[in-house]
């Protein structure tokens, strides 16, 4: 039985992420770079159906489910854009016979045997971290680049060239080293391509949004420019009106003494993840709606506190006295792409 | 299709868990009070197979989603522990007719109109707010409280008494902290009771933990204790032994020169709830594993950093070592609750 409205609810605003889609895939094919945009963020069919309509048949996905979710919803070529886990080498060679598989070696230490009881039908990319310090091998270990491009090539696979994620300019200040983190990558990765005669893979949603060009850039994988949230809004990569999610939640109790609102949405719909704004953790704000459109943000006002199903509105007086109680707010998430997993089924609003 | 063995994947060692849940059922029975576990800590039918085995069968939930997932296994006694929400109206008079459903009144200017349209069939809390600043009418309000009482008597629907959840408890630094809060608490809500010549329903898992005795409480709530987890064994209301759920990740990477393990697993699989431990936010810890219970914790090594599927270890030189790439190690999660509700099925051990 399922007799229930959501509550809250996650809306996508379809003409705005539409925009987003159109913007970031007309700037990969002015730069003559394959866009393989990352689908963690949405795991939406509906969304994926935009990006077919605009011809993007190649993508990004962060595990074999959902590959395979993809792969049944018609996408042929197919990158895991995780460090390769071959505990499920089984459920690997299996999905590699019905699309292009193409997995990741982060370690210079990947197993031999390993590598050779992949499918031929798989290719590979090495990853490369150029300050990053999540996963992939420095880009300045050399011998190790070597020694691991030496085994795919031994095992008879298919090198897919040189993959790269630039995280850090997440933590960024400026739009400025958004860009330096985008120009010293870059610029070190070409180095390798040009030594191995191979070509690049990146895509961070900061610098991709930022750029004009992707010049000399052989494939893009940016994923959260679909949506985008309060983060990449902070970073000043989007404007507000680029925004295309947000959660609508119900006020359930109102408190004057304090000036704060309660409201049903939690760490189990928006996720834990927070910005820190004069030392007080902010978990979402409030936005200002036109058409469904995100046109402004509540100025003072501050989602300030998550527990698993509550969350504590801290209210300018005016936003406080003209909220009633049972009003819908719309929250822009903090990390859109963590609230789209949590939520699961969008709204889609035309 | 579902051809994958799911990595990572969430344990929930059974023995461990039917213990906690023996032990909290025993001290409310000797203590005559009510036991209305909260179920969205494992939302699991085998979990709630062994609370029905115990005979517990009044239970409290976060939403009616959940009220009607459970009353579909048979409990028939269910308290949505949150405000409720008017907009919900039909769909909480629909699951009134199906079962015991149980409300929690939360502001004072809980329109009566809607109060009027409630089924007679539900009985309502009114919520206290001791100190927590969550939700509640602040318990020195008494005008207010008497005001909603009022609304709920007029309208012809029985009042079940005073429902409060402390909260605060979980932010004590001591043992000391966490009963001095449930002493005030209790003091307070008594007088209450006291007054209106009813109950009081509470229930944090710190306190029931650590109490011996629930005297004097109408009826308890708790819902983490079936799991514990990181942050119960800090604030030392656990043993290690007791925690009783933990996600089994793969070893993806290995970067001997940052002494760093990648594993699968991240903000999607655990959740970004955090400690903090010497200035350094802490997701997880390795758990020592025997017969698949938490023996101990791998010193030296914590769960740094999560992403959205990436976890960064930072080791011990001895762990370091001794770990291979695609060896699977055990997460202590941070806050149970959360980890469970983002990775759904639990595989349970018997």
């Amino acid at each position: 039985m399922n007799i229930f409205q959501k509550l809250p609810y996650f809306c996508v605003n379809k003409p705005v992420v539409t925009g987003n889609i159109e913007s970031m895939s007309e700037k990969a094919r002015r730069s003559g770079t394959v866009f393989r945009p990352h689908f963690k963020t949405h795991q939406s069919l509906e969304v994926a159906g935009i990006f077919k309509k605009l011809e993007v048949k190649k993508i990004t996905v962060s595990s074999l489910e959902m590959a395979d979710f993809f792969a049944s919803a018609g996408f042929t070529d197919i990158t895991i854009g995780i460090p390769v886990n071959f505990n499920l080498l089984d459920e690997i060679n299996h999905l590699a016979k019905q699309i292009q598989l193409n997995l990741v070696f982060s370690d210079v230490n990947t197993p031999v045997e390993k590598i050779r009881q992949l499918s031929r039908n798989t290719a590979v990319y090495i990853e490369i971290d150029t300050g990053y310090k999540r996963s992939g091998i420095a880009v300045e270990k050399t011998d190790k680049i070597g020694i691991l491009y030496r085994k795919i090539r031994d095992a008879g696979l298919q090198f897919k060239g040189f993959f790269s994620h630039f995280g850090n300019t997440y933590s960024s200040r400026s739009k400025q080293e958004i860009l330096e983190i985008y120009r010293n990558s870059v610029r070190q990765l070409t180095e390798l391509k040009n030594i191995y005669q191979t070509s690049i893979s990146i895509g961070d949603t900061p610098s991709a949004s930022l750029l004009d060009s992707f010049e000399g850039v052989d494939e893009i994988r940016p994923g959260n420019f679909v949506y985008y949230d309060l983060m990449q809004y902070k970073l000043g990569v989007c404007e507000l009106n680029d925004i295309a999610a947000y959660v609508m939640a119900t006020v359930i109790a109102k408190y004057p003494e304090r000036k704060e609102l309660i409201i049903h949405a939690g760490a189990v719909h928006l996720s834990k993840e927070y910005l820190v704004q004069d030392n007080q953790k902010i978990y979402g704000k409030i936005a200002i709606l036109e058409n469904s459109i995100i046109k402004g943000i509540e100025s003072g006002t501050e989602l300030i506190s998550l527990s698993q199903e509550h969350g504590i509105v801290a209210c300018s007086d005016e936003f406080f006295n003209k909220t009633n109680l049972y009003d819908n707010i719309a929250i822009i998430p903090v990390h859109s792409c963590l609230t789209a997993n949590l939520m699961k089924n969008a709204t889609i609003l035309d």
